[in-house]
């Protein structure tokens, strides 16, 4: 139960972040693809701890090494298992928490829950488990060539991009640390982060997630709306508090009247408030969505919490951990939105006689 | 695809809005639950049109007859199935719309996926498909009798309620039109929709739940997070265009040492940002969350559009309509909050050894 | 649990055999599939009591109402909800077993799993059950047009067909009460099953059934290897003990260079021992296989059995009982038969590029 | 799909003969189960080639590395992912057959359904594949130490055990290496295959399986009967061609008088034709069937077949295949038992509230 994500296009990952070896399996790769392994690898790198002084300074070697379903470049349409050795674990690091549950950490629901669990960095619950994510949405990325999935860094505390989306450069995003494609705003959040840095704080952020070129068609409502699946996709990720599609929580506060998007001859929309889907299916047009990420939990500062006994115990981070988790969920993002897709695009076949 | 919600305790529905009838069968309720079939009629009281002047003056029966399952009142294990006829329907007034995609609707999605589509009262894609959502959340309710679930009218339009929800008296929300217990701000969005709906508009809104007496451990990680699975459970629902839970949207400009909840010696937090969800599993705090609807698309305006030849057409709302959705929406979050639970819960036995 | 078959082309089923009525859910047939309600009436009618005087008397309706995913006689791709009702059951026929555990029927176990049973007529576990099926099944032969699926009885008690089914007319198996195309064959049965019915008995056959036409390509190893889900598929049907497909058990006492199919330059194979599948994929030969019934439980004698306390309690069958199930369970082997190749073809549209 | 099996209790496997490694995820293992990892090695060296002249002489490893799931040597509830490298292959052996489809193997039917195959050793529909499968069934076996399975050779080609297993002594079956307990039997069946080897030739056989101390209760009615899913279980073992329990195909030549399983007053009953399942469910008394495995189709003598475009070619076996697979195979039908019954017992969790 939960280890899986998607019904055709479909990651089972197992895994945790100081055990011997995170993975998975993708099933429902159709036969034929010829995978690019660097492209593959350059999205593992993008998640990658280690890339700035603002990310924690963990160097995870995130190599990925296939073990079946692939034939001499290709696919065969037997399922894709794949590992990614934890190589560079310090597991010292986090003796000092073996009996205490962290704040805002899952440390205390995992051991009420399961009886058991391996503290070691987060053991299930670390973020190191989206490796697996990242491995499977660039396989995604690649079944679905097409299609154009842009996610970028929002905001980050309380400094937003002021402009809509279509007003901004994709093609600049990974020019900065940030992953903004605003270079003034970046530049602003990046001077914050290494303040709340300095404090030994850690702040929160919002990634928005552009996707072009969709056909239309895709998504199976009711119950597995193409927005639905996409949002439990966000939730789905560690950190993550809320998300919005098209007008959003915006929209809750708009008259129909102004709300609504009308139609050109051609079944394309004047507007989009829509957000590319109606009715839980894509209509063409431009889907894009916002995900918004909570402050990282673990802080350089001193925080009083319990042990498992419920004794009163004070603490402190050790080891290496990020400031603000955005800039690194930007390639996690576009793996589930790409899984997501893939997924929808297969089971569309399914659809007329 | 995309008719079953849940993985143990599941609903997979059927049914279009101007059909023969619309159920479900639920699956994985276990036996010898004594089931009390007011309580079931009274939800679906709560949903049904025709409730007050705000909302459509449709009057939908909204009776539901259970057909297996059931044996002298008690669950006996098997698959429940039930329906509910679709008795007062007036289709021809939809036969306007026969060849045309109104703005904001899924004529347009439906017809471009499946090449054909039942335009009756929106077909599939109608509201009146949460009928079977609100029959199988009563069922849910009633096997996890100890969890208190609390939805209502948080914001219409521009107006909101400006008190914490622990401010608030749940038992007052059945006590207006608007199911908003805060007996002020219910006034004033009662006012302000009458003046919506003599305008021929509509306008958005969202709905609050709080989920009480949660036990720790509901949740399954990585992807089946409590948190995950509820965001989906909600976007499925029409109209919805966001979810957050806990800090939400806002939790995003917060910083790590504002935002974490620090626990008391009993494993409880003093602050709950986390909104009850730590790691995608419950922790035992209260579960809160918000989610957001648009303004329903049909409007007692002229609008343009185009029909499926994509010429251009005038049209104007028939029939009998909501103003806002949200009123009636209130039953439907709960609905889909409670399979949530039952289902996790019964998950959870599978937990441990 | 247990009450789904298929992946794609997927029934969920419902019902008591003395509940309101029987009924399902058949998700993921495609849209614009133009249905014929006499063939699928013909199906229910091939499987309903009451046909011959050496199958059970009762009179069941086995009319079926269509409720959702139909538009103008053709499926729309959204799931296609369906019931019958139970109009003329006698449950008072079943007041004396109650308390009583049958012999070799599922009185016992259910009452022990589940803690609660409706008794008449065998409640869930009551071959009545196989109208859903049957119901699934006439639809899936409609997607899956030019495979022909021919079930006949094979064998009752000790007199079976001394034939290779290539010198069979399978358009005389309806021809007569036994749906044994050999009609001398034929003839001894029904001579030999009236004398079983005169002794109060009851036996035992089998039936062989033969898919032609079937596409290369259906199938999805390792676990879903095609004549494993065939295999489920009859081992699923109420009675069955046994299934084996091309040279089945007698396959077990053969030579590798007496078994082996050698191959025409075609691709077609010179003999079939394996039955049209070759590592759990169709090869495009003859499908073949085998079901194993035992013989029907109720008997018209006196029999000792116990009671719910364990007191010794003497029974005798009452109400109208099949002397031997094959011949009514011939179109519900083809039922589950055109299910499974309906669900693989669907699922086949996913495996290539 | 068709890489997992099971509901709650599930394997996913991954994996070609002769590709980088095969593994699979368990998942579904509650939390706190300790594990005996001399177990699971046992049933792998029961399972792999080598261990006599008339199995293959190829010696895999067969060493599994579990990767997670494990901490401190009881299983915490996560997912256990697990693999055993490819490391002793020769894949030079399969050059002969790269472009030549071999008879009464899956060459064709992988090659016209993928478009693509991985021809080394078979590659996924090599039987290396049950590697998986029997890591899982020992995890299985661990979960529900109270079922005792015992499988055996029953027969091998027309030679066949002429007792009831009540008269056998399980514990003789690891003491020769047929895998009969029978020991004269099993004497005469060696001679026979070693007799056969000579011959360049295979022969097929076939395997009981005996499971005693089943609680009551287990199973999913109606389409997830416990045989229904034992059968598929089998069915789906490389070279199974039939499957019966209890009376089987003889039940099928009984009368109802002679077949019905009276019952004792404690609930069990006198004689067990139904083979410990009453209505897909069991019923506490010995579960027993039968499995039909065909000769091995890889020849030591030359046989004629055809290449990818249909030409004729002549072929002999090369490499270290086995005589008959039915020996090696008694651990994997172990196995897969334990899984379909591990399962269950936990899916029997959920039936009562």
């Amino acid at each position: 139960m939960g280890n899986s994500f998607g019904k055709i296009f479909k990651l089972t990952s197992f895994g945790e972040s100081h055990g011997v070896a995170l993975g998975g399996i993708i099933e429902g790769c159709p036969s034929g693809l010829e995978l690019n392994f660097d492209l593959i690898q350059k999205e593992l790198d993008r998640r990658k701890p280690g890339q700035s002084k603002l990310v924690t300074q963990r160097r995870e070697d995130d190599k990925v090494t296939f073990l079946s379903g692939i034939f001499e470049g290709k696919t065969t349409g037997t399922p894709i298992g794949f590992l990614s050795e934890n190589t560079n674990q310090k597991s010292q690091d986090y003796d000092h928490i073996k009996d205490i549950y962290r704040p805002s950490h899952a440390d205390f629901t995992y051991d009420k829950k399961y009886g058991i669990r391996d503290y070691r960095g987060g053991g299930r619950s670390s973020a190191r488990e989206t490796v697996c994510r990242v491995v499977a949405g660039a396989v995604a990325k690649q079944l679905i060539p097409n299609i154009k999935i842009n996610a970028f860094v929002s905001s980050v505390g309380e400094i937003f991009i002021d402009k809509p989306y279509q007003a901004l450069d994709f093609s600049l995003t990974e020019s900065n640390a940030i992953r903004c494609p605003d270079l003034v705003t970046a530049q602003k959040m990046e001077d914050y982060l290494k303040q709340i840095k300095k404090e030994g704080d850690t702040v929160g952020g919002t990634i928005t997630c552009v996707v072009q070129n969709v056909p239309v068609g895709l998504g199976e409502p009711v119950f597995d709306k193409l927005h639905a699946v996409l949002g439990s996709a966000m939730l789905s990720i560690n950190a993550v508090k809320g998300f919005e599609y098209g007008s959003g929580f915006c929209g809750s506060r708009m008259k129909g009247s102004a709300h609504n998007d009308l139609f050109n001859p051609d079944g394309t929309t004047k507007s989009n408030l829509s957000g590319g889907i109606q009715g839980g299916i894509s209509n063409g047009m431009d889907i894009y969505f916002r995900v918004a990420f909570k402050p990282v939990a673990t802080l350089m500062q001193k925080q009083m919490t319990i042990d498992s006994q419920g004794n009163p115990v004070e603490m402190q981070g050790k080891g290496r951990h990020d400031v603000c988790v955005v800039p690194r969920a930007v390639p996690i993002v576009e793996a589930m939105t790409a899984m997501v897709l893939a997924d929808f695009y297969l089971q569309d076949r399914l659809t007329r006689l």
